[in-house]
Protein backbone atom coordinates (compact mmCIF):
# COMPACT_ATOMS: atom_id res chain seq x y z
CA UNK A 1 0.00 0.00 0.00
CA UNK A 2 2.47 2.13 0.81
CA UNK A 3 4.04 2.17 -3.07
CA UNK A 4 0.62 3.60 -3.62
CA UNK A 5 0.87 5.94 -1.25
CA UNK A 6 4.04 7.18 -2.95
CA UNK A 7 2.56 6.95 -6.10
CA UNK A 8 -0.27 8.92 -5.51
CA UNK A 9 1.91 12.09 -3.37
CA UNK A 10 4.17 12.15 -6.64
CA UNK A 11 1.51 12.49 -9.02
CA UNK A 12 -0.34 15.12 -6.32
CA UNK A 13 2.91 17.21 -6.66
CA UNK A 14 3.28 16.54 -10.32
CA UNK A 15 -0.64 17.74 -11.19
CA UNK A 16 -0.19 20.99 -9.36
CA UNK A 17 2.42 23.24 -10.26
CA UNK A 18 2.96 26.36 -8.30
CA UNK A 19 1.68 28.95 -11.15
CA UNK A 20 1.28 32.95 -11.09
CA UNK A 21 -0.37 33.88 -8.39
CA UNK A 22 2.23 32.09 -6.52
CA UNK A 23 0.14 32.11 -2.79
CA UNK A 24 -2.96 31.03 -4.38
CA UNK A 25 -0.83 28.21 -5.67
CA UNK A 26 0.86 27.36 -2.39
CA UNK A 27 -2.10 27.31 -0.35
CA UNK A 28 -3.59 24.52 -2.77
CA UNK A 29 -0.67 22.83 -2.00
CA UNK A 30 -0.12 23.13 1.47
CA UNK A 31 -3.19 21.43 2.72
CA UNK A 32 -2.62 19.09 -0.15
CA UNK A 33 0.41 18.23 0.95
CA UNK A 34 0.13 17.50 5.10
CA UNK A 35 0.86 14.31 5.45
CA UNK A 36 -2.35 11.63 4.38
CA UNK A 37 -3.43 8.54 4.45
CA UNK A 38 -4.75 9.30 0.91
CA UNK A 39 -7.15 6.32 1.38
CA UNK A 40 -9.96 8.00 -1.01
CA UNK A 41 -7.40 7.74 -4.44
CA UNK A 42 -5.98 4.64 -2.77
CA UNK A 43 -9.22 3.03 -2.93
CA UNK A 44 -10.61 4.53 -6.09
CA UNK A 45 -7.13 3.38 -7.69
CA UNK A 46 -7.16 -0.63 -6.28
CA UNK A 47 -10.98 -0.60 -7.31
CA UNK A 48 -10.15 -0.27 -10.86
CA UNK A 49 -7.16 -2.92 -10.48
CA UNK A 50 -9.16 -5.31 -9.41
CA UNK A 51 -11.58 -5.05 -11.15
CA UNK A 52 -9.26 -5.27 -14.62
CA UNK A 53 -8.49 -1.88 -15.49
CA UNK A 54 -5.75 -0.21 -16.01
CA UNK A 55 -4.47 2.18 -12.94
CA UNK A 56 -2.87 4.50 -14.98
CA UNK A 57 -6.28 5.77 -17.10
CA UNK A 58 -7.84 6.85 -13.22
CA UNK A 59 -4.50 7.99 -11.83
CA UNK A 60 -5.49 11.55 -12.41
CA UNK A 61 -9.26 11.39 -11.38
CA UNK A 62 -7.87 9.13 -8.28
CA UNK A 63 -5.75 12.24 -7.47
CA UNK A 64 -8.76 15.03 -8.26
CA UNK A 65 -10.95 13.00 -5.44
CA UNK A 66 -7.96 13.72 -3.00
CA UNK A 67 -8.42 17.31 -4.13
CA UNK A 68 -12.03 17.50 -3.48
CA UNK A 69 -11.51 15.62 0.26
CA UNK A 70 -8.38 18.26 0.66
CA UNK A 71 -11.26 21.31 -0.70
CA UNK A 72 -14.14 20.01 1.89
CA UNK A 73 -11.58 20.59 5.27
CA UNK A 74 -9.94 23.76 4.40
CA UNK A 75 -14.11 24.57 4.28
CA UNK A 76 -14.38 22.71 7.29
CA UNK A 77 -11.59 24.60 9.73
CA UNK A 78 -12.79 27.86 8.83
CA UNK A 79 -14.22 30.03 11.43
CA UNK A 80 -17.13 30.44 9.96
CA UNK A 81 -17.57 26.73 9.96
CA UNK A 82 -15.91 24.72 12.62
CA UNK A 83 -13.31 26.99 13.47
CA UNK A 84 -10.44 25.22 13.68
CA UNK A 85 -7.07 26.37 14.04
CA UNK A 86 -5.04 22.67 13.50
CA UNK A 87 -5.22 20.34 10.87
CA UNK A 88 -3.46 16.92 11.05
CA UNK A 89 -1.33 18.33 13.39
CA UNK A 90 -0.27 21.66 11.39
CA UNK A 91 -1.99 24.88 11.38
CA UNK A 92 -5.18 25.09 9.64
CA UNK A 93 -5.03 26.81 5.52
CA UNK A 94 -6.34 30.39 6.59
CA UNK A 95 -4.17 30.04 9.53
CA UNK A 96 -1.42 30.20 7.63
CA UNK A 97 -2.65 31.98 4.20
CA UNK A 98 -5.55 34.14 5.93
CA UNK A 99 -9.35 33.30 5.25
CA UNK A 100 -9.82 34.48 1.49
CA UNK A 101 -6.88 32.82 -0.23
CA UNK A 102 -8.35 29.85 2.29
CA UNK A 103 -11.93 30.29 0.71
CA UNK A 104 -10.15 31.04 -2.72
CA UNK A 105 -7.69 28.03 -2.30
CA UNK A 106 -10.68 25.44 -1.45
CA UNK A 107 -12.39 26.95 -4.62
CA UNK A 108 -9.69 26.69 -6.74
CA UNK A 109 -9.33 22.93 -5.83
CA UNK A 110 -12.80 22.29 -6.48
CA UNK A 111 -12.68 23.65 -9.62
CA UNK A 112 -9.01 22.36 -10.78
CA UNK A 113 -9.79 18.75 -9.98
CA UNK A 114 -12.43 17.88 -13.00
CA UNK A 115 -9.88 20.21 -15.41
CA UNK A 116 -7.08 17.37 -14.12
CA UNK A 117 -9.54 14.83 -15.00
CA UNK A 118 -10.44 15.88 -18.42
CA UNK A 119 -6.45 16.84 -19.05
CA UNK A 120 -4.84 13.55 -18.23
CA UNK A 121 -7.28 11.11 -18.55
CA UNK A 122 -5.92 9.48 -21.32
CA UNK A 123 -7.52 6.09 -22.60
CA UNK A 124 -10.66 6.74 -21.05
CA UNK A 125 -13.56 7.00 -23.22
CA UNK A 126 -15.54 9.59 -23.79
CA UNK A 127 -18.70 8.20 -22.00
CA UNK A 128 -16.50 6.99 -19.35
CA UNK A 129 -15.26 10.71 -18.63
CA UNK A 130 -18.27 12.56 -18.71
CA UNK A 131 -19.79 9.70 -16.47
CA UNK A 132 -16.60 10.19 -14.16
CA UNK A 133 -17.38 14.48 -13.73
CA UNK A 134 -21.28 13.90 -13.61
CA UNK A 135 -20.22 11.34 -10.54
CA UNK A 136 -17.74 14.08 -9.15
CA UNK A 137 -20.53 17.62 -9.50
CA UNK A 138 -22.94 15.51 -7.80
CA UNK A 139 -20.79 13.97 -4.90
CA UNK A 140 -19.39 17.40 -4.52
CA UNK A 141 -22.04 19.87 -4.51
CA UNK A 142 -25.60 20.73 -2.98
CA UNK A 143 -26.62 16.96 -3.54
CA UNK A 144 -23.75 15.82 -1.80
CA UNK A 145 -20.77 17.53 0.68
CA UNK A 146 -22.46 21.04 0.72
CA UNK A 147 -25.54 19.38 1.71
CA UNK A 148 -24.30 17.34 4.54
CA UNK A 149 -22.23 20.39 5.31
CA UNK A 150 -25.10 22.27 5.48
CA UNK A 151 -27.07 20.44 7.73
CA UNK A 152 -24.36 19.81 9.78
CA UNK A 153 -23.96 23.57 10.69
CA UNK A 154 -27.51 23.94 11.27
CA UNK A 155 -28.01 20.59 13.92
CA UNK A 156 -24.73 22.13 15.21
CA UNK A 157 -26.81 25.46 16.08
CA UNK A 158 -29.95 23.04 17.10
CA UNK A 159 -32.17 23.31 13.99
CA UNK A 160 -33.10 19.97 13.41
CA UNK A 161 -35.83 19.68 10.41
CA UNK A 162 -35.97 15.74 10.71
CA UNK A 163 -35.32 13.58 13.76
CA UNK A 164 -31.41 13.41 15.25
CA UNK A 165 -31.20 9.88 13.54
CA UNK A 166 -32.33 11.05 9.68
CA UNK A 167 -29.95 14.23 10.33
CA UNK A 168 -27.00 12.41 11.67
CA UNK A 169 -27.15 9.51 8.95
CA UNK A 170 -27.79 12.48 6.07
CA UNK A 171 -25.02 14.63 7.41
CA UNK A 172 -22.73 11.13 7.04
CA UNK A 173 -24.01 9.94 3.73
CA UNK A 174 -23.21 13.63 2.48
CA UNK A 175 -20.07 14.49 3.99
CA UNK A 176 -18.06 11.19 4.46
CA UNK A 177 -19.65 8.37 2.74
CA UNK A 178 -20.22 10.25 -0.74
CA UNK A 179 -16.26 10.83 -1.22
CA UNK A 180 -15.75 6.94 -0.35
CA UNK A 181 -18.58 6.59 -3.04
CA UNK A 182 -17.25 8.76 -4.97
CA UNK A 183 -13.94 7.07 -4.71
CA UNK A 184 -15.36 3.78 -5.31
CA UNK A 185 -17.83 4.20 -8.26
CA UNK A 186 -14.85 6.23 -10.11
CA UNK A 187 -12.61 3.47 -9.39
CA UNK A 188 -15.21 0.78 -11.21
CA UNK A 189 -16.19 3.11 -13.99
CA UNK A 190 -12.81 3.85 -14.56
CA UNK A 191 -12.50 -0.36 -15.51
CA UNK A 192 -15.30 0.12 -17.17
CA UNK A 193 -17.21 -1.97 -14.83
CA UNK A 194 -20.91 -3.14 -15.44
CA UNK A 195 -23.32 -1.29 -13.71
CA UNK A 196 -24.18 -3.90 -11.56
CA UNK A 197 -20.44 -3.95 -10.12
CA UNK A 198 -20.40 -0.19 -10.24
CA UNK A 199 -23.26 -0.19 -7.80
CA UNK A 200 -22.02 -2.68 -5.75
CA UNK A 201 -18.99 -0.76 -5.14
CA UNK A 202 -21.19 2.23 -4.03
CA UNK A 203 -22.55 0.28 -1.37
CA UNK A 204 -19.52 -0.34 -0.46
CA UNK A 205 -18.99 3.18 -0.35
CA UNK A 206 -21.75 3.88 1.49
CA UNK A 207 -21.11 1.05 4.55
CA UNK A 208 -17.27 2.27 4.72
CA UNK A 209 -17.77 5.61 4.97
CA UNK A 210 -20.84 5.42 7.75
CA UNK A 211 -18.01 2.90 9.30
CA UNK A 212 -15.33 5.41 9.05
CA UNK A 213 -17.45 8.00 10.37
CA UNK A 214 -18.11 5.59 13.58
CA UNK A 215 -14.87 5.06 14.16
CA UNK A 216 -14.40 8.64 14.00
CA UNK A 217 -16.27 9.90 16.23
CA UNK A 218 -15.66 6.68 18.79
CA UNK A 219 -11.95 7.56 18.36
CA UNK A 220 -12.89 11.35 19.23
CA UNK A 221 -14.37 10.15 22.50
CA UNK A 222 -11.79 7.90 23.44
CA UNK A 223 -8.35 9.32 21.71
CA UNK A 224 -5.83 11.87 23.25
CA UNK A 225 -4.82 15.37 20.97
CA UNK A 226 -1.46 13.26 20.06
CA UNK A 227 -2.73 10.85 17.81
CA UNK A 228 -5.83 12.40 16.53
CA UNK A 229 -3.68 15.74 15.26
CA UNK A 230 -6.90 17.78 15.69
CA UNK A 231 -8.45 19.55 19.03
CA UNK A 232 -9.69 16.79 21.52
CA UNK A 233 -13.36 16.34 22.65
CA UNK A 234 -14.45 19.33 20.09
CA UNK A 235 -17.41 17.69 19.43
CA UNK A 236 -18.24 16.79 23.08
CA UNK A 237 -17.95 20.09 24.08
CA UNK A 238 -20.00 21.98 21.46
CA UNK A 239 -22.76 18.81 22.01
CA UNK A 240 -22.38 18.00 18.42
CA UNK A 241 -24.35 15.12 17.41
CA UNK A 242 -22.43 12.32 16.59
CA UNK A 243 -22.54 8.17 16.75
CA UNK A 244 -21.58 8.50 20.14
CA UNK A 245 -23.50 11.17 21.78
CA UNK A 246 -26.78 9.99 20.26
CA UNK A 247 -26.75 6.13 20.36
CA UNK A 248 -23.75 5.65 23.36
CA UNK A 249 -20.60 4.04 22.92
CA UNK A 250 -21.24 0.19 22.93
CA UNK A 251 -24.21 0.67 20.45
CA UNK A 252 -21.81 2.49 18.31
CA UNK A 253 -19.62 -0.08 18.08
CA UNK A 254 -22.21 -2.56 17.36
CA UNK A 255 -23.31 -0.44 14.40
CA UNK A 256 -19.54 0.03 13.39
CA UNK A 257 -19.06 -3.90 13.71
CA UNK A 258 -22.27 -4.35 11.44
CA UNK A 259 -21.51 -1.95 8.92
CA UNK A 260 -17.79 -3.58 8.91
CA UNK A 261 -19.23 -6.84 8.60
CA UNK A 262 -20.94 -5.92 4.90
CA UNK A 263 -17.83 -4.21 4.14
CA UNK A 264 -16.09 -8.01 4.18
CA UNK A 265 -19.14 -8.85 2.76
CA UNK A 266 -18.89 -7.18 -0.77
CA UNK A 267 -14.84 -7.32 -1.05
CA UNK A 268 -14.90 -11.44 -0.05
CA UNK A 269 -16.27 -11.63 -3.92
CA UNK A 270 -12.83 -9.98 -4.85
CA UNK A 271 -9.29 -10.37 -4.45
CA UNK A 272 -8.24 -7.23 -2.52
CA UNK A 273 -5.42 -7.14 -0.23
CA UNK A 274 -5.46 -3.50 -0.23
CA UNK A 275 -9.04 -3.12 0.52
CA UNK A 276 -9.03 -5.81 3.04
CA UNK A 277 -5.97 -3.87 4.89
CA UNK A 278 -7.95 -0.88 5.17
CA UNK A 279 -11.30 -2.25 6.66
CA UNK A 280 -8.95 -4.43 8.90
CA UNK A 281 -6.86 -1.36 10.43
CA UNK A 282 -10.12 0.63 11.52
CA UNK A 283 -11.41 -3.12 13.00
CA UNK A 284 -8.73 -4.10 15.04
CA UNK A 285 -8.21 -0.22 16.54
CA UNK A 286 -12.26 -0.57 17.29
CA UNK A 287 -11.31 -3.55 18.63
CA UNK A 288 -8.33 -2.44 21.02
CA UNK A 289 -9.90 0.54 21.89
CA UNK B 1 -33.18 41.16 -26.04
CA UNK B 2 -35.92 41.13 -22.89
CA UNK B 3 -37.34 37.83 -24.25
CA UNK B 4 -34.25 36.07 -24.04
CA UNK B 5 -34.10 37.38 -20.78
CA UNK B 6 -37.36 36.11 -20.07
CA UNK B 7 -36.46 32.70 -20.81
CA UNK B 8 -32.92 32.71 -19.15
CA UNK B 9 -35.12 33.83 -15.58
CA UNK B 10 -37.75 30.98 -16.01
CA UNK B 11 -34.59 28.01 -16.95
CA UNK B 12 -32.82 29.24 -13.67
CA UNK B 13 -35.88 28.88 -11.71
CA UNK B 14 -36.68 25.54 -13.40
CA UNK B 15 -33.34 24.12 -13.24
CA UNK B 16 -32.40 25.07 -9.77
CA UNK B 17 -35.23 23.24 -7.28
CA UNK B 18 -35.98 23.56 -4.37
CA UNK B 19 -34.21 20.43 -2.19
CA UNK B 20 -33.20 19.33 0.88
CA UNK B 21 -31.50 20.78 3.36
CA UNK B 22 -33.31 23.93 1.71
CA UNK B 23 -31.62 26.64 3.49
CA UNK B 24 -28.95 25.79 1.06
CA UNK B 25 -31.06 25.61 -1.68
CA UNK B 26 -32.58 29.58 -1.02
CA UNK B 27 -29.40 31.04 -0.33
CA UNK B 28 -28.68 29.38 -4.04
CA UNK B 29 -31.37 30.86 -5.56
CA UNK B 30 -31.54 34.14 -3.42
CA UNK B 31 -28.67 35.95 -4.95
CA UNK B 32 -29.49 33.88 -8.51
CA UNK B 33 -32.45 35.43 -8.42
CA UNK B 34 -31.97 39.57 -7.51
CA UNK B 35 -32.73 41.15 -11.15
CA UNK B 36 -30.14 41.10 -13.08
CA UNK B 37 -29.11 42.08 -16.63
CA UNK B 38 -28.25 37.67 -17.55
CA UNK B 39 -25.57 39.47 -19.97
CA UNK B 40 -23.16 36.74 -19.97
CA UNK B 41 -26.27 33.81 -20.89
CA UNK B 42 -27.83 36.50 -23.37
CA UNK B 43 -24.36 36.64 -25.33
CA UNK B 44 -23.31 33.31 -25.15
CA UNK B 45 -27.41 32.13 -26.70
CA UNK B 46 -27.07 34.71 -28.95
CA UNK B 47 -23.93 33.85 -30.16
CA UNK B 48 -24.93 30.40 -30.82
CA UNK B 49 -27.69 31.96 -32.24
CA UNK B 50 -25.89 33.94 -34.99
CA UNK B 51 -23.63 30.71 -35.69
CA UNK B 52 -26.43 29.02 -36.70
CA UNK B 53 -26.50 26.85 -33.42
CA UNK B 54 -29.99 25.61 -31.72
CA UNK B 55 -30.29 27.84 -28.89
CA UNK B 56 -32.43 25.07 -26.74
CA UNK B 57 -28.98 22.91 -26.60
CA UNK B 58 -26.79 25.65 -25.41
CA UNK B 59 -29.19 27.36 -22.67
CA UNK B 60 -28.21 25.00 -20.04
CA UNK B 61 -24.83 25.91 -20.07
CA UNK B 62 -25.59 29.78 -20.75
CA UNK B 63 -27.37 29.08 -17.14
CA UNK B 64 -24.76 27.63 -15.49
CA UNK B 65 -22.36 30.47 -16.82
CA UNK B 66 -24.75 32.93 -15.02
CA UNK B 67 -24.76 30.54 -11.70
CA UNK B 68 -20.84 31.14 -12.20
CA UNK B 69 -21.12 34.59 -12.30
CA UNK B 70 -23.72 34.46 -9.35
CA UNK B 71 -21.25 32.57 -6.89
CA UNK B 72 -18.47 34.94 -8.03
CA UNK B 73 -20.52 37.52 -6.54
CA UNK B 74 -21.69 35.79 -3.56
CA UNK B 75 -17.89 35.20 -2.69
CA UNK B 76 -16.81 39.10 -3.94
CA UNK B 77 -19.21 40.35 -0.97
CA UNK B 78 -18.00 38.45 2.29
CA UNK B 79 -16.62 39.77 4.99
CA UNK B 80 -12.41 38.14 4.32
CA UNK B 81 -13.33 39.59 0.46
CA UNK B 82 -14.44 43.08 -0.39
CA UNK B 83 -16.76 42.83 2.79
CA UNK B 84 -19.88 44.49 1.00
CA UNK B 85 -23.76 44.17 2.53
CA UNK B 86 -25.76 44.71 -0.44
CA UNK B 87 -25.47 43.60 -3.82
CA UNK B 88 -27.84 44.55 -6.55
CA UNK B 89 -29.53 46.84 -3.86
CA UNK B 90 -30.41 44.18 -1.90
CA UNK B 91 -28.42 42.72 1.26
CA UNK B 92 -26.05 40.47 0.22
CA UNK B 93 -26.04 36.52 0.53
CA UNK B 94 -24.24 36.59 3.54
CA UNK B 95 -25.96 38.70 5.67
CA UNK B 96 -29.41 37.15 4.51
CA UNK B 97 -28.10 33.22 5.09
CA UNK B 98 -25.12 33.77 7.44
CA UNK B 99 -21.16 33.42 6.11
CA UNK B 100 -21.32 29.62 6.56
CA UNK B 101 -24.15 29.10 4.15
CA UNK B 102 -22.90 31.56 1.63
CA UNK B 103 -19.30 30.04 1.21
CA UNK B 104 -21.61 26.53 1.07
CA UNK B 105 -23.87 28.50 -1.87
CA UNK B 106 -21.27 29.85 -3.28
CA UNK B 107 -19.77 26.58 -3.56
CA UNK B 108 -22.45 24.84 -4.43
CA UNK B 109 -23.50 26.80 -7.45
CA UNK B 110 -20.00 26.72 -8.85
CA UNK B 111 -20.47 22.61 -8.79
CA UNK B 112 -24.20 22.62 -9.72
CA UNK B 113 -23.50 24.40 -12.97
CA UNK B 114 -21.45 21.64 -14.73
CA UNK B 115 -23.35 18.95 -13.01
CA UNK B 116 -26.46 21.07 -14.97
CA UNK B 117 -24.70 21.27 -17.91
CA UNK B 118 -23.73 17.25 -18.24
CA UNK B 119 -27.56 16.54 -17.09
CA UNK B 120 -29.81 18.73 -19.42
CA UNK B 121 -27.75 19.17 -22.15
CA UNK B 122 -29.44 16.93 -25.33
CA UNK B 123 -28.21 17.57 -28.55
CA UNK B 124 -24.99 18.42 -28.01
CA UNK B 125 -22.21 15.97 -28.67
CA UNK B 126 -19.68 13.89 -26.53
CA UNK B 127 -16.92 16.09 -28.08
CA UNK B 128 -18.37 19.56 -27.42
CA UNK B 129 -19.71 18.63 -23.74
CA UNK B 130 -16.06 17.37 -22.35
CA UNK B 131 -14.38 20.84 -24.32
CA UNK B 132 -17.55 23.41 -23.12
CA UNK B 133 -16.50 21.60 -19.07
CA UNK B 134 -13.36 22.00 -20.05
CA UNK B 135 -13.52 25.79 -20.89
CA UNK B 136 -15.85 26.05 -17.62
CA UNK B 137 -13.34 24.27 -15.61
CA UNK B 138 -10.58 26.48 -16.42
CA UNK B 139 -12.17 29.92 -16.69
CA UNK B 140 -13.48 29.14 -12.96
CA UNK B 141 -10.57 28.68 -11.24
CA UNK B 142 -7.12 28.70 -10.40
CA UNK B 143 -6.68 29.46 -13.92
CA UNK B 144 -8.81 32.34 -14.06
CA UNK B 145 -11.77 33.84 -11.32
CA UNK B 146 -9.66 32.41 -8.21
CA UNK B 147 -6.26 33.58 -9.53
CA UNK B 148 -7.83 37.42 -10.79
CA UNK B 149 -9.53 37.37 -7.12
CA UNK B 150 -6.36 36.43 -5.04
CA UNK B 151 -4.35 38.98 -7.00
CA UNK B 152 -6.95 41.37 -6.35
CA UNK B 153 -6.89 41.12 -2.86
CA UNK B 154 -3.10 41.16 -2.50
CA UNK B 155 -3.02 44.17 -4.95
CA UNK B 156 -5.60 46.33 -2.27
CA UNK B 157 -3.16 44.78 0.54
CA UNK B 158 -0.25 46.69 -1.04
CA UNK B 159 1.32 43.20 -2.69
CA UNK B 160 2.20 43.93 -5.96
CA UNK B 161 4.53 41.31 -7.85
CA UNK B 162 3.90 42.47 -11.18
CA UNK B 163 3.85 46.36 -12.49
CA UNK B 164 0.33 48.03 -11.16
CA UNK B 165 -0.38 48.00 -14.97
CA UNK B 166 0.34 44.20 -15.65
CA UNK B 167 -1.43 43.43 -12.53
CA UNK B 168 -4.32 45.60 -13.14
CA UNK B 169 -4.66 43.14 -16.58
CA UNK B 170 -4.14 40.13 -15.08
CA UNK B 171 -6.95 41.44 -12.38
CA UNK B 172 -9.36 41.96 -14.80
CA UNK B 173 -8.73 39.70 -17.54
CA UNK B 174 -9.59 36.87 -15.02
CA UNK B 175 -12.20 38.34 -12.95
CA UNK B 176 -14.09 40.07 -15.59
CA UNK B 177 -13.26 39.29 -18.96
CA UNK B 178 -12.87 35.52 -18.25
CA UNK B 179 -16.95 35.23 -17.87
CA UNK B 180 -17.64 37.00 -20.94
CA UNK B 181 -14.91 34.61 -22.37
CA UNK B 182 -16.61 31.59 -21.39
CA UNK B 183 -19.92 32.94 -22.06
CA UNK B 184 -18.93 33.99 -25.86
CA UNK B 185 -16.77 30.44 -26.32
CA UNK B 186 -19.22 28.39 -25.17
CA UNK B 187 -21.82 29.90 -27.40
CA UNK B 188 -19.30 29.52 -30.43
CA UNK B 189 -18.59 25.66 -29.31
CA UNK B 190 -22.51 24.99 -29.16
CA UNK B 191 -22.56 26.15 -32.54
CA UNK B 192 -20.32 23.69 -33.26
CA UNK B 193 -18.39 26.51 -35.11
CA UNK B 194 -14.60 26.11 -36.40
CA UNK B 195 -11.48 26.78 -33.79
CA UNK B 196 -10.93 30.35 -35.72
CA UNK B 197 -14.20 31.45 -35.09
CA UNK B 198 -14.00 30.05 -31.63
CA UNK B 199 -10.93 32.38 -31.04
CA UNK B 200 -12.90 35.46 -32.30
CA UNK B 201 -15.33 34.86 -29.96
CA UNK B 202 -12.71 34.14 -27.46
CA UNK B 203 -10.94 37.46 -28.52
CA UNK B 204 -14.55 39.14 -28.30
CA UNK B 205 -14.59 38.22 -24.68
CA UNK B 206 -11.58 39.55 -24.01
CA UNK B 207 -11.89 43.02 -25.52
CA UNK B 208 -15.95 43.24 -24.39
CA UNK B 209 -14.47 42.50 -20.77
CA UNK B 210 -11.90 44.57 -20.21
CA UNK B 211 -13.85 47.45 -21.62
CA UNK B 212 -17.06 46.27 -19.52
CA UNK B 213 -14.62 46.80 -16.34
CA UNK B 214 -13.15 50.26 -17.17
CA UNK B 215 -16.83 51.10 -17.99
CA UNK B 216 -17.38 49.82 -14.02
CA UNK B 217 -14.24 51.87 -13.00
CA UNK B 218 -15.52 55.03 -14.75
CA UNK B 219 -19.26 54.37 -13.50
CA UNK B 220 -17.84 54.11 -10.06
CA UNK B 221 -16.35 57.57 -10.09
CA UNK B 222 -18.97 59.07 -11.64
CA UNK B 223 -22.43 57.39 -10.39
CA UNK B 224 -24.36 57.42 -7.30
CA UNK B 225 -25.83 54.60 -4.92
CA UNK B 226 -29.05 54.88 -6.41
CA UNK B 227 -28.00 53.72 -9.78
CA UNK B 228 -25.34 51.38 -9.43
CA UNK B 229 -26.89 49.79 -6.23
CA UNK B 230 -23.66 49.15 -3.82
CA UNK B 231 -22.18 51.35 -1.53
CA UNK B 232 -20.63 54.10 -3.88
CA UNK B 233 -17.03 55.42 -3.68
CA UNK B 234 -15.87 52.43 -1.86
CA UNK B 235 -12.96 51.56 -4.81
CA UNK B 236 -12.09 55.06 -3.94
CA UNK B 237 -11.89 54.77 -0.92
CA UNK B 238 -10.08 51.58 -0.26
CA UNK B 239 -7.39 53.30 -2.69
CA UNK B 240 -8.22 50.48 -5.20
CA UNK B 241 -6.25 49.50 -8.34
CA UNK B 242 -8.62 50.83 -10.69
CA UNK B 243 -8.50 51.85 -14.35
CA UNK B 244 -9.50 55.19 -13.73
CA UNK B 245 -6.80 55.79 -10.30
CA UNK B 246 -4.26 54.46 -12.84
CA UNK B 247 -4.68 55.98 -16.04
CA UNK B 248 -6.90 59.36 -14.83
CA UNK B 249 -10.43 59.53 -16.37
CA UNK B 250 -9.85 60.58 -19.85
CA UNK B 251 -7.05 57.94 -20.58
CA UNK B 252 -9.54 55.22 -19.13
CA UNK B 253 -11.97 56.88 -21.54
CA UNK B 254 -10.61 56.62 -24.42
CA UNK B 255 -8.95 52.67 -23.61
CA UNK B 256 -12.95 52.09 -23.06
CA UNK B 257 -13.31 53.60 -26.71
CA UNK B 258 -10.47 51.19 -28.36
CA UNK B 259 -11.80 48.17 -27.14
CA UNK B 260 -15.17 49.04 -28.15
CA UNK B 261 -14.08 49.89 -31.37
CA UNK B 262 -12.35 46.33 -31.38
CA UNK B 263 -15.42 45.14 -30.38
CA UNK B 264 -17.56 46.56 -33.02
CA UNK B 265 -14.96 45.59 -35.75
CA UNK B 266 -15.82 42.21 -34.40
CA UNK B 267 -19.26 41.87 -34.24
CA UNK B 268 -19.58 43.62 -37.82
CA UNK B 269 -19.16 40.20 -39.39
CA UNK B 270 -22.11 39.14 -38.11
CA UNK B 271 -25.83 40.27 -38.35
CA UNK B 272 -26.72 40.50 -34.62
CA UNK B 273 -29.30 43.23 -33.18
CA UNK B 274 -28.48 41.68 -29.37
CA UNK B 275 -24.84 41.84 -29.38
CA UNK B 276 -24.76 45.01 -31.05
CA UNK B 277 -27.39 46.87 -28.63
CA UNK B 278 -24.94 45.52 -25.55
CA UNK B 279 -22.00 46.87 -26.63
CA UNK B 280 -24.09 50.23 -27.91
CA UNK B 281 -25.73 50.76 -24.43
CA UNK B 282 -22.77 50.86 -22.61
CA UNK B 283 -20.73 53.22 -25.29
CA UNK B 284 -23.81 55.23 -24.91
CA UNK B 285 -23.33 55.85 -21.41
CA UNK B 286 -19.58 56.98 -21.21
CA UNK B 287 -20.16 59.35 -23.82
CA UNK B 288 -23.08 60.99 -21.70
CA UNK B 289 -21.14 60.59 -18.54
Amino acid sequence: MQNLINLINSKLDEYLQINYPSDLFKAMKYTLELPGKRLRPVMCIETTNILGGNIDVILPAACAIEMLHVHSLILDDLPCMDNDDYRRGQLANHKVFGEANAVLAADALLTYAPQLIIEKSNGLSDKQLIRILYEYTKFAGAYGLDAGQVVDIESEGGKLIKSKEETLNFIHLNKTAALFRLALKTGAIGADADEKIINEFDELGIKFGLAFQIYDDIMDTISSFEELGKTIGKDENSQKLTYVSLYGLDNAKNKFKNLINECYDIINNYDSKILNEIIQKLDKRIAKG
